[in-house]
């Protein structure tokens, strides 16, 4: 059994956050010099560790393996959202550096290859998934194009540039190089916590559907127009919103959540009548049928609230992520590993967030491995998860890692 | 009974509404190259009607009269809110100049004086009523001194000096010197052409009572935070507004209007579950007992929704204006024209809005006259008034003037 050295894992990981340390966590957007300095950081690492490293014309560190037998895929992502965390996706990086290592320290190993990829931009700070897109051949040149920083517009291109990584070729995914992918990622809920378990072997990832709600009245003096002619945009938002929060507990599944993150009304001023108003609404669930379902009671309330007047409501499909259902075998492999290290305290569930596994289990077998995160925060500089829980999680991750490889390699 | 000059009075409205010209209307913001240019015209103007006119140290323009007898102090403000009309309150301004020049060619006004003044900023560029609450009084040079621009921050005193009206001395009442204050004013809403009216005699500009109400949640992961585990400060703010649109028409009177302006999410991405925020409300009537009860049943709502949770909720007030009650004597003058001019096509009614008049009305018996405005719209460059409208109310003004002044002089 490969065996991960704890001390080695928890010093990589708080090494790695000295990039852009932020009270408790880390600031290391997409291509800051604090990324840029961490990716080089990681790619010495990964050579360090025998893999051959090296930095694609996206970010994407990888450190391939040299070994010729069958090959697992693992990482995550290291640059984080403003003021976060530092383990979120970093974790998942250094844990697969770790299990790398230690399948290169167990003879029994011999012949296995674990590969390690920290993959560009999940946290979509130019692009969403830019890394794994790129890596698994869905991003074309006409993308990177495009792609501008979302806070101050830097194009993709010229951050690409200034990082150094603009000439170099962009790494492209050979499906049969491998026997499939496994990532690691704090929880970023409070599932396991308040039950009680230490590992999550993720079944699913769910689909993300999202909107734009706009509602249409008529800007006016908010002293001179009489409440009944009144075509006050925000009101109507008010209104759709409510019926909303009736609706959907009554056709929601157990594990669906929903959430209007962003609300909008013009001009906003506090003594004109808002005569536009627009509301971001999006729902996540493991199961397309329910997805389905969830659609179809917004529209019909949307319909509804436009038919009522006195505003206009309209809705625009922003996007309709797949839900995503990890390998079963993996899921298995995951689980008697779990069982072995923490009997009872492990637990099926899907994940709410969306994660680069999703973009690779388009090409390969893909898996995922949950450790708890304390109070549920995350994208927070207070995000935390107990050393015990960091250590537990990345040996769970390299037993399993070698059960995939072996049954792979009969 | 003094006879106004149609084609004048219509001539200078037009020349008034080319200093900042835009589509149909108007973008004059306070002491923007514009507005400054068009205080020296109207200085020029006043001057020619044979008024003692000057500029004072915060950009009012007045225009005294050099007759010794009873005098009624009359105008309003000539800058406008951003594109917006072109009559608003440069409609009052010039129907007082128009009003005092029919008054010095009318033998039988001779000794009755009228002094026209167009307050500065009353659209609150810099400060709410900035050229009235100094006029009275009411303006101290520390708030001076604190005042900025509410859209780029320059400072009052900055904006002041480039004016070139730093210098100047700023113009304080005396009271003894008037019988009173008239302003005429488009409506802004729709209440007189809905009902056919050519006329409204203000009885009382409403109080405008103003708040800010805060929602303090627990900012998370929009896809791994549970439904039940949520403190989602959006989802408050949308629960409030709908309890109070449900509550307010059951305890408000005929013409109480309530609005929010203003959202604000925290962080407003759509990803995120909203951490906090905030929403401006305000509400409008002429009566104190009824804004009393108005705001007992927004703070029992308030309470409410603080004491169920599980989102925090505090409410601070902004303001509370008076509602000021006009002079009877006055709107029985204006009423009175009124039914000479136009029977049957005149009401009485409250203002929604706030004016100068509620400022003056600190020191001197004060009235005003509304005009209808056109499908009810103000604060866009669509704003309009026809021609036959802003005839009739200029001359229904002059002769309320008359009654007035001819009866101070008994």
């Amino acid at each position: 059994m490969p065996k991960i050295n704890p001390e080695r894992l928890l010093a990589d990981l708080r090494r790695l956050a000295d990039f852009g340390r932020y009270k408790t966590g880390v600031h290391r957007p997409t291509f800051s010099p604090q990324d840029v300095e961490s990716r080089a950081w990681l790619q010495q690492r990964f050579a360090e560790a025998g893999l051959n490293a090296s930095i694609d014309g996206v970010g994407n560190v990888i450190g391939s393996s040299r070994v010729n037998g069958p090959r697992l895929l693992m990482g995550s992502h290291s640059e984080t959202q403003p003021h976060a965390g530092w383990l979120d996706g970093a974790m998942g990086v250094i844990y697969a550096l770790e299990v790398a290592r230690a399948f290169a320290e167990d003879p029994a190993c011999a012949g296995m290859g674990i590969e390690v990829a920290s993959w560009a931009d999940e946290e979509s700070h130019y692009a969403s998934m830019l890394g794994s897109h790129s890596f698994v051949g869905d991003l074309t040149d006409a993308d990177l194009d495009a792609a501008k920083n979302r806070d101050d517009g830097t194009p993709l291109r010229e951050a690409l540039d200034k990082a150094g990584y603009a000439d170099k070729p962009r790494a492209l995914i050979d499906p049969s190089r491998y026997v499939g992918y496994v990532e690691a990622h704090i929880e970023q809920g409070d599932s396991l916590e308040a039950t009680g378990k230490r590992i999550g072997v993720v079944t699913s990832i769910v689909g993300i559907w999202q909107y734009r709600i706009h509602f249409t009245g008529v800007q006016n003096h908010a002293g001179t127009t009489r409440m009944a002619i009144r075509k006050d945009a925000g009101v109507a938002l008010v209104n759709l919103a409510s019926a909303i929060y009736e609706a959907f507990p009554k056709v929601a599944a157990e594990r669906t959540v929903w959430t209007t993150g962003r609300i909008d009304l013009d001009p906003n001023a506090p003594s004109i009548v808002p005569g536009g108003a627009k509301m971001m609404f999006q729902f996540r669930d493991a199961d397309p049928e329910r997805l389905l379902l969830l659609e179809k009671t917004l529209f019909d309330l949307v319909a509804a609230a436009d038919a009522a007047g006195p505003c206009g409501v309209t809705i625009e499909t922003v996007s309709r992520s797949e839900p995503k259902v990890m390998e079963g075998a993996f899921q298995d492999a995951l689980e008697e590993a779990a069982k072995e290290h923490a009997p009872g305290m492990h637990v099926r569930m899907p994940s709410g967030a969306g994660h680069d596994a999703q973009i690779l289990a388009k090409k390969l077998p893909a898996a995922m491995l949950f450790v708890p995160s304390i109070g549920g925060i995350s994208h927070h500089y207070a995000e935390n998860t107990s050393d015990d829980d960091l250590v537990l999680g990345c040996q769970v991750l390299a037993d399993a890692a070698e059960k995939i490889l072996k049954r792979a390699a009969k």
